[in-house]
């Protein structure tokens, strides 16, 4: 590998020899018609052939004790679903819901539900006046957009190494009662693949709010998705439960990438109070989820030892995808110092960041040569970084071969929106 | 038959001589040790059976369009199932959603959401203070607890041969702001078994509302079980639209009470600007609904002819079912003037009323010898029925011998309650 020179320190001449070079390669790019799209975090088809076995003919529909999944029933889902979800995430089975087909969905349903109901007996927050979550960037568009849809303001907070900067969040909770909840992806955050610290899990559990019905929403997503070893994830529950606030955590978890995106099983997990509440109101609103599915998907998959074994597969897939992703990345930026990016352990994403005010130009010079990124911006509260720079790169749906090529596209992108962006200063 | 001398016309002396003769005979019923549910709507599992299609292998899982169903994608459901309901109830297939295993639970959502969000620009409901919901009584307990748990205060209307009583419910919602809804299920309705007429649906679409926001929930879940000639229904979109109101009414089906119960396919239609507003609001709920088991579902019932004939064999197991009640009721208790009853065309209920002041009782006495029936006051908001006496029959579960047993002992329980009540006047 030839070693880059950094380019913030080219001259001016150099830096419009280097621009030439780079605009008559990305007129060679354009000329390719390229069609890609990594815009959002989907397994490839060769993941989805994985759980060819959930295909297969159902030859009986009982569940373990007897029920017959065909008819209505159960609420809070199949005992083994719960039991497998339990046994998988270090989670008490009676706290569990084993439900649809979609987390997202239930995060949004309990914040509905908080905002007409409250919890715990505090006022609902839709009656509660000014409403705040905290959000750490970079993070996940889906959650934000659904805080903001329900009229909370947005406060981002540095997402660190080790997760939420907590000297901020604690500072911020601690203060201000209309800080109602805060967003966690606590495994290969995305899009940065940061996994939280012991240390980190513990003060969000100890941490003193100035609302009582202040709420984590704890969406591990990326539980199991790990690349290589796995890295361990605290048990948020002990934590909170050690710091007097048994009911602080929401847990969200679902099969939609284990298996089938969009028809896995979702799972809730909550508190002893919140669990009750919550599940009460869960009653009104549904008579069953789908218990035919869930069985499907527990013959399927076993045990939480059958959902490693998977997982391990899904890992063989992924690796060298997100190995092209490294390398290419160290390859063509290494050096030149217009680009800073994450080494992700797990999880389905990379968070890359551009010099400031070069990721929505870098975003539109891949979109104009064919490769649709996910858009700049979306990683932050309502699609606006403040600085210009983070770009979410999601490596898991195109194929090995397609990926190679978006990704020498990307850093392509990347060097001629810095030159262009150094030249104009 | 023997015709039964009234009740109502006996002397105390032989009222006495009767309470002797069914005590003993109760007594005889409790020692058989019954133990019989008939307390939900839940298809019998020899009507599951009719669906075994959908327990086969999946060869292919690409939509007609090419979507792989097993990922992301197609917020508002696959276009071949928003067709198929659309085919079937003669809707618009660009104004459905395809949504998940529950009507139901798009039923809740849609409140939800108009609590928290409005509709149409009104002020969300939420923030309206006082709110008030029509329910046509005896109705259906799931209805009613959902506006309950919202806050509102549910307004009993009387359901009459042709719908609920029009005259009361165009005065009420002509007077009160704070009136938002009526909860409709206009074919053989839960438990009566009453079609709405023509007229009916007419003067729903064209009433004048107080509230610009007050919406129809035209909960259609038996809009194709019909257990001999269809009974038409006229169109409530049209209607609306006629009264110069095209978004007064959301529309709710599913094929739970087709194929299987809490895992079949839901769908909610709306008027042309409340789709969008509702549908941009699940766009943040959810990424997308189950589409393998709408695939599935669509493929197993091919088309709107497809459904039709399965509901002919649904008809075939549930007609014995219904003639065994009208049977029993009319042997047993014809012309003894102590109860009333439905002879509903389709559906899953029969609405019984006993004298006043004995559904309890009798249900009581039900439970007393083994035979579970739904709460009495179900069929009444906040479960109190004033003058204590409907009873809903659901006679769809227990298998045709089973039933003739329960029918038997039900009636016996409607007489032993009756003479009680009788003597104690």
């Amino acid at each position: 590998m030839v070693v880059m020179r950094n380019y913030n320190s080219l001259s001016e001449a150099d830096l419009r020899t280097l621009l030439g070079q780079l605009e008559t390669e990305y007129a060679r790019w354009q000329a390719r018609g390229l069609k890609l799209d990594m815009s959002r975090g989907k397994p490839a088809p060769s993941q989805l052939d994985l759980s060819d076995g959930l295909l297969e003919a159902m030859t009986d529909f009982h569940a373990a004790d007897g029920t017959d999944c065909r008819n209505y029933g159960v609420l809070a889902g199949l005992p083994e679903m719960r039991r497998l979800f339990a046994e998988l995430l270090g989670l008490d089975p009676e706290l569990i819901v084993a439900a649809g087909n979609s987390s997202l969905n239930l995060m949004y349903d309990v914040i509905s539900q908080l905002m007409v109901f409250g919890i715990g007996g505090a006022t609902p927050w839709g009656k509660a006046g000014k409403l705040k979550f905290l959000c750490p960037v970079p993070g996940y568009d889906r959650h934000f957009r659904i805080t903001q849809d329900f009229g909370f303001e947005l406060i981002p907070v540095a997402l660190r190494s080790e997760g939420p900067d907590m000297d901020e969040v604690e500072k911020i909770v601690a203060a201000d009662p209309s800080v109602k909840g805060i967003w966690c992806v606590p495994l290969y955050a995305n899009p940065s693949g940061v996994c939280y610290s012991g240390e980190t899990v513990r003060r969000l559990g100890a941490m003193k709010c100035a609302a009582p019905d202040f709420r984590i929403f704890w969406d591990n997503a990326y539980g199991v998705h790990h690349l290589y070893e796995p890295v361990p994830l605290a048990d948020i529950f002990a934590a909170c439960a050690a710091g007097g606030n048994p009911n602080r955590a929401f847990y969200f978890f679902s099969t939609s990438k284990i298996t089938y995106p969009g028809a896995g099983v979702a799972m809730l997990a909550a508190g002893p109070d919140d669990f009750k509440e919550i599940l009460r109101r869960l009653g009104s609103a549904i008579i069953s989820y789908d218990k035919m599915n869930q069985l499907r998907t527990i013959r399927f998959l076993g045990d939480a030892e059958g959902v490693r074994r998977l997982m391990k597969k899904h890992a063989e897939e992924l690796r060298p995808k997100f190995e092209i992703v490294a390398g290419t990345l160290a390859e063509e930026l290494g050096g030149a110092g217009i680009g800073e990016w994450t080494d992700p352990k797990g999880g389905y994403f990379v968070s890359f960041d551009t010099l400031p005010g070069c990721a929505k130009a870098t975003v539109a010079l891949a979109a104009g040569a064919g490769v649709k990124m996910t858009g700049a911006g979306a990683t932050w509260p309502l699609g606006v970084d403040p600085e210009d720079r983070n770009i979410r790169i999601a490596p898991t749906y195109p194929t090995v071969s397609e990926l190679g090529t978006a990704m020498k596209l990307f850093t392509l992108c990347v060097k001629l929106a810095a030159v262009r962006k150094l030249l104009a200063k």
